[in-house]
């Protein structure tokens, strides 16, 4: 098991990069609650390859096929599945990596773990494109959570460690063939207080459980995070006060979350995001067959970075995620 | 459902701050394996408090008695379940935070989700304590890997931003009446290939779930984490080699993981924790009962930094990830 | 949550009766099986409507279609998906039930917890034609279980009451234009000794949490079941000998299972069927939209017994659960 | 993983006949509920032995000490935890049965998969003993269900065939040294419409597998059960009408339950219980010491007949499936 988060409702990702199709089944959302295809679209769009000249060339509409779980667009109560289908595949473009893994990719423990049997095409289970099966059920938890009134947005923070002219920095980073990294940051809006569970079930152990599903992805931070580290508790400290009847902090340093459970304040949280391992540069990896060591080309053409991508899927992950902890919420009211 | 953790074994953690005793249940481990009990009662030792100058008043041996699971120190098959009796208790210090909730505690969240019936003596289930528990269960976790060749070791790696003299650091803060946060590294080595799964279950993914259990942790990374996010991909990939028959990486930015699957080289990560709330100072708060602003004074003595306590509490939280994910391993074989 | 069954495999069951496909996800199987797709789509044809002339007239092929976790047949590690197209749907057959509930069927029970958004052709997703992707999950688990030596095969026992020429019963029972239900024996041989756990996930608890997906199920027993509650203990203990160096029982009362836990000796359970309650007669029932009692004409054509297309349902139902039970055994080993 | 049960409440059971204490945490209860430790006492006691001429002579007062959760008997929302001390132990007595294995006892399956390391001493984790803890856990339930207004009671349906003079069905049974099964009826009434899912987690799925924990189950079947196979649809089907506002069924066939979700009829289902397999007849088992085989006689004494202890525990594990599920459709309304 592997692909599937939730506990009350189920998300099921499955597809590799080149098989027939990618897609996903949701099981556990409420019956009558009306799903907006073209918002869900628009939403699939802002992660879809071939938007700007910094994503990969490969063109894919990423149109979503509703299979069940919906009758006119309205949730029936029986599990919802969607599938894209794969048709622009070039699958020949991989043969090479079958025998000489791609440094920082995961076709080294993938060969290991499977023991060769695994799908290398396009990087299979591991692609970037499995992302999009989670756009699909983030993309709804999205609009069932906007109806409670909370919002998910994310946006870039820094792209290989600069917070301006972001994308000049891609555009640089793509003339000399290489990749670049980057952070995102996500607000959550508009939460009720009490939402997340102590320990193993907190609002961070769900959020962070769900965003390392995002390939690439190599940390998460709450609130004030790793400069938490460094401050003194007098400095890193929220008082509270009344605005109004509403209790409220003056700062936000804990992100919206004590003890694993939501404030009211806004949830804020940052994700680290590696460089993409596709470099156009050739590099040291060795070679299965021979046992030997190899040099490697990677072949095809490559995003220099998929932190702009990686944004819509940040808050599809928080949105199943936090999605998943207000169904208890509901329950326990 | 929220203190409880895991898919192969079970690790339920139950208790409060003040309760008759704090205890975990720890569910599916295999029969016939020697647990040295001096051992692990060395292990919670690094955890306790009244260790050092710098940890609470509070004097606690956390002994800790089997009730079950085990028949002369060798595992039967059946649940673990282990207790500490709480002893060293005082709830008077805690009175008047029922009702004025200290700022970047959990009390006032878990106030409104417990509609004021939480128990509130000490932090209840919040409580720091509650990681003797997890100490249990992770720390025979620990010797069950260290059988496979598995070792997980955790330091300070900074205090309050410096990472020269730490326990000056602390020393100058609690002069000061303040407390101050850190960061903790931890290695696991001895990983064979192949163990974690993809998406939702990768080691990534398994471990922040488990580590953010521990009370006051924002933040994990793994691998070269949020420096990763400002590196070129030509400096952050790792470069495959063989060393004899072995292959390894040249450098280890990944951190020993590649698409939620260990790589055969040290999982690496680190853990931002920040400044213990209690301090000494007046602070801003609110009044429950009288609906305004108030103050408030943490009566009590508090760790000025409970970095160092936290560095078992680490290996604990990762020991249970990772022998969670081993068992699955083990299957695949 | 609902229609997901296991813990190291999952298995997620999606569609309903009228929907674009129904299908499967099973996530967790080990790469480099090679699957039988002539041998799956035999066992599928066992189940498929219009076989014979007892069941229903709906003709469908059943024609399972790999969406992904296949390369060449083989698994790969990825999750496997699996759908099949309806093709063959009439929904004008149905539209009086959505106001007046057929007696015994899940109409009623639904509608109310839905409220009324439920998919109500052909029985959304509480048809029996919901078994098909339970039967492809089951199938494929049959074929990697007969692979490890563990055969399961059922067959009908009784038919309403009669134990011989059942499908006499059968043909009397469809010129009367009614239903009849019957019972249907299981038996797996080849089990190891030591599958299965104590209290919880016991061999019967989990072949009985998922024997009752298969709609019309309404009791299920192991061994002697309700026979041995009318036994002495002396007539019901299994007495153990040596058969060469094998530990076997000389009777199989216990029906291969004590304490949850495989015996060795063939496990043997046996599933009672209610007649499919569509029957051809005039049935009182209420209409929700007048809010009085209402007579049902339950119009199309509806098998006069499933019996016979449930044996497949019941030797699938229980694959499922015993593979996943041995995917721990092996870990344990 | 095993001895837990439930996916909105956690129950995790632990303890052997002969250790320390046998126990149970109860993860994922409201906070503020009040638990009337007296009725839960009493509850508790139509369990434990040596309440009649029939039970073992162990007298065990059963008494529940609980160690967290509740503060001034009231739910704080962290996990309970509750134990019952072992102090009347005869380990002594089953000093041979390490070596032959008792008919249709959990020795011969356990003693295979732990690999001998299994605690033998009083059947361990497989002793009846542990439907103590279950009895607490459920006993919590039904007073929070009866809160709700649902009500689950058992009482036993025949012993050994006869549904008259059950006690002196046993009488005969134990002058003769032999023991008897018998069957357990159970009706849970003020059940709501639309509590359980469709397929896996039916009320039947989930009461399945949760009776099947109880020792010595070996059947269950719901509203007319086994008795369903043999009818026709006419004779089997319930009618829909309103009496008054509310929709009933004229009959009850189906045990109120339809598509695996409540009907609002009462829910009734039968459990079959096997002659428990202590007898003092010598018996034929086998010696794994020797290789060879060899007769058993069963020291110590014991009940003739559990089934009169077994109705609290049928009541219990109900209370425990109802109530989880009862917690998933709260969060649905």
């Amino acid at each position: 098991m592997s692909s599937i988060y939730g506990k009350n409702i189920k998300v099921s990702i499955f597809g590799q990069s080149h098989s027939k199709a990618i897609g996903v089944v949701i099981d556990g959302l409420p019956a009558g609650k009306t799903i907006d295809i073209e918002v869900l679209q628009e939403f699939m769009l802002r992660r879809a390859p071939g938007q700007n000249e910094f994503s990969t060339a490969r063109k894919e509409d990423d149109k979503v096929e509703f299979l069940s779980g919906l009758v006119d667009n309205i949730t029936c109560g029986a599990p919802i599945s969607a599938i894209i289908k794969n048709t622009n595949t070039k699958s020949k473009d991989y043969d090479n990596i079958r025998d000489i893994p791609r440094p920082s990719h995961a076709d080294f423990s993938a060969h290991i773990k499977y023991k060769g049997f695994e799908d290398v095409s396009g990087g299979g289970h591991f692609s970037g494109r499995l992302t999009a099966p989670l756009c699909i059920a983030g993309g709804i938890c999205k609009q069932l959570l906007l109806e409670k009134g909370i919002e998910i947005g994310a946006h870039i923070k820094e792209i290989g460690g600069t917070t301006v002219d972001v994308y000049e920095k891609i555009s640089e980073t793509k003339k000399i063939g290489d990749s670049v990294g980057g952070v995102v940051t996500c607000q959550i809006s508009g939460m009720p207080v009490g939402i997340g569970q102590p320990m193993f079930e907190g609002i961070e152990n769900k959020i962070a459980s769900a965003i390392f599903a995002i390939p690439a992805v190599k940390g998460i931070e709450f609130g004030n995070g790793f400069e938490a580290a460094r401050l003194l508790g007098s400095q890193n400290n929220d008082s509270f006060y009344y605005d109004g009847d509403q209790i409220k902090t003056k700062t936000n340093n804990h992100g919206g979350i004590l003890g694993g459970i939501s404030t009211g304040m806004p949830i804020v949280f940052r994700v680290a995001i590696k460089p993409t391992p596709s470099i156009a540069k050739e590099q040291d990896s060795i070679s299965f067959s021979k046992g030997e060591n190899a040099k490697l080309q990677v072949r095809g053409r490559h995003d220099p970075c998929i932190v702009p991508r990686a944004v819509p899927c940040v808050e599809a992950a928080a949105a199943i995620a936090i999605y998943d902890l207000l169904m208890e919420y509901e329950g326990e009211k």
